[in-house]
């Protein structure tokens, strides 16, 4: 089969790797519909994150289940799966409270599994999925092609985003400030309008991630950045500060903003893998009396409350998706998000 | 007045000091029934926080009103009331979310409130009180004197307790691990149980205060500390963790304890002082899915809760207070407490 491969900063191939197989009892072996690309995949691609050897990459897909092993019953040849981006056992302690993410087992695609056994890269033509039984989601049939993007989001950006406003606490009335403007950030607006926020203010200097942010929810746009960002939120809301704000970048610089936007006792859910640097200054969330939660989104968790609106065209989180490439264009794919020509690309084996 | 004024380390002196008079609209002047010497309050004695200048000292009292300004309605001459240890105008963003804490007027007791006017210290005959209307809780009299010790208690150490368990999410049914087993610990032990927690594991060495932690509600004990902890932890809970940790220390050893004790997607309330060093790890927090939040608890909002239950004994709170002196001897309540020969020390004008 083909699949990408990163061997290094701005070098990412598509190559020919040997096809998936069936390894263990609870595998499945699916064809990947469509998948795409990750702000957090940028960090390998940018140099930031060292690549030590070279590695199949992606992590979220959508597509057809091929083969199972002897285990799986939740999902059988033919069927339509989402995977959600971490692969989770479903039993475990951390799964059983929702937190699949957490799961004791978790095994990450592009890497190996508990066994040892390798784990393909979701950018490819087929994935071999450990621990199957709990993580896929099968999406009932027949699935109308146009919802393919909004599906895909449920693996990871859609899922990541609502993850970023249940930890912020966002609920009816809320008044959320959301701090990225990437693919994560604009889903975090539509997450919270969703659930019902009142007043979303999106922090962005783009005018079409503002544009999208807008048309996902928000209600107010704010351009401004560090001090000036908090002292725009303030003038917007009358001189308060937001409940929640839903941190989606990962920088320190991105928490202080999140932490700096909510007032005394808010809430800030945190969802931008940490780039380091951004430990929480625990006086300061002392004197204010913050909460800050989150983390890798437990997607599989979700997906079962998400899927049905994706169904139903309530939310098209797959919106995110401005450009649609073939997986052998995965270079491009790379360079498109890094030179913020894209906020988000999908990829079509 | 006779007041106690901290000089330095390991030398707090009691000593005349000028009668409090109201000095704005919105003060009240009250006489001190009973003060009390926090956990905190040994930072300065120990010498691990700095004393500049000598400044008064204590911030916990339940009195009797003496006098009040123009502009204070919630309490008159006579009426028996509980201060807050922290000030709050009781009108801002934050005081209106209940975090009354996080006040944008939070004045403190032995330092000077926003007008630059000093501010009395709590272990003394007599406070002046600035933002009385929004700090005082009036008690309805007459106040039986044995309650005197329940009573104080929620201007600070129940207070802390449970919002320590607020903040972690206890409710009816949690799992819950108590790191510290000082006054607040205690305190915590029994803010879970009240909040319904069907497990409350107190971690402690010491047997009176394990034995009082036992009487507050406490399941299980538990001595050791660190990862040997936490094995102790997944010990009793049949291999599983806690959904929710209270750490009431401080340090960063307290904290990386609480952390290891709750599941993925668990939450850590946090009130311990912060004593330096225990920033909180993002990292780690992402991976596990942690929410931590807490900070000074907001004693003002948490009193009308907490006050029905100590008036009708359904808590005693009290119990922490395993010593009783005038305030002349207020070396010894301060040595008694440094040398952990007292859990917490109540001191009678």
């Amino acid at each position: 089969m083909r699949a990408a491969v990163i061997h290094g900063p701005r070098d990412v191939r598509v190559e020919d790797r040997p096809d998936p197989k069936i390894l263990t009892p609870g595998d499945a072996v699916v064809r990947v519909v469509a998948a795409c690309v990750c702000g957090s995949d940028l960090w390998p691609y940018r140099g930031i994150r060292e690549t030590k050897a070279p590695h199949p990459i992606g992590h979220e897909l959508v597509g057809v289940v091929e083969e199972v092993g002897a285990d799986v019953t939740v999902a059988a040849p033919g069927d339509f799966v989402i995977a959600p981006f971490s692969l989770s056992d479903g039993t475990c302690q951390s799964c059983r409270a929702g937190f699949t993410s957490a799961c004791d087992h978790v095994t990450m695609f592009g890497g190996a599994d508990r066994d040892g056994l390798p784990v393909d890269g979701a950018q490819g033509e087929y994935v071999r999925l450990p621990l199957a039984e709990g993580s896929l989601v099968r999406v009932p049939g027949p699935v109308d092609d146009a919802l393919v993007p909004d599906l895909l989001t449920l693996s990871d950006v859609m899922s990541t985003g609502h993850h970023a406003a249940v930890s912020a606490g966002v609920g009816p009335g809320s008044t959320v400030v959301v701090v990225g403007d990437g693919a994560v950030g604009l889903s975090g607006v539509l997450a919270a309008a969703r659930l019902g926020a009142e007043r979303v203010v999106a922090m962005s200097r783009h005018a079409d991630r503002a544009e999208l942010a807008r048309e996902f929810g928000a209600t107010d746009v704010v351009a401004e950045r560090g001090d000036e960002g908090v002292a725009a939120v303030r003038d917007l809301l009358g001189g308060d500060l937001a409940d929640s704000a839903l941190e989606c970048v990962g920088t320190k610089e991105s928490m202080r903003q999140a932490l700096g936007s909510v007032h005394g006792g808010g809430r800030v859910g945190f969802v931008g893998v940490p780039a380091g640097g951004s430990e929480l200054p625990i006086g300061y969330l002392f004197s204010r009396n913050l909460t800050v939660g989150g983390g890798m989104a437990p997607a599989r968790a979700y997906i079962p409350e998400l899927l049905p609106d994706v169904l139903s065209r309530t939310i098209e989180p797959g919106r995110v998706f401005d450009l649609e490439l073939g997986l052998e264009d995965v270079g491009e794919a790379y360079a498109a998000m890094d030179e913020r020509r894209a906020i988000k690309v999908l990829l079509r084996p």
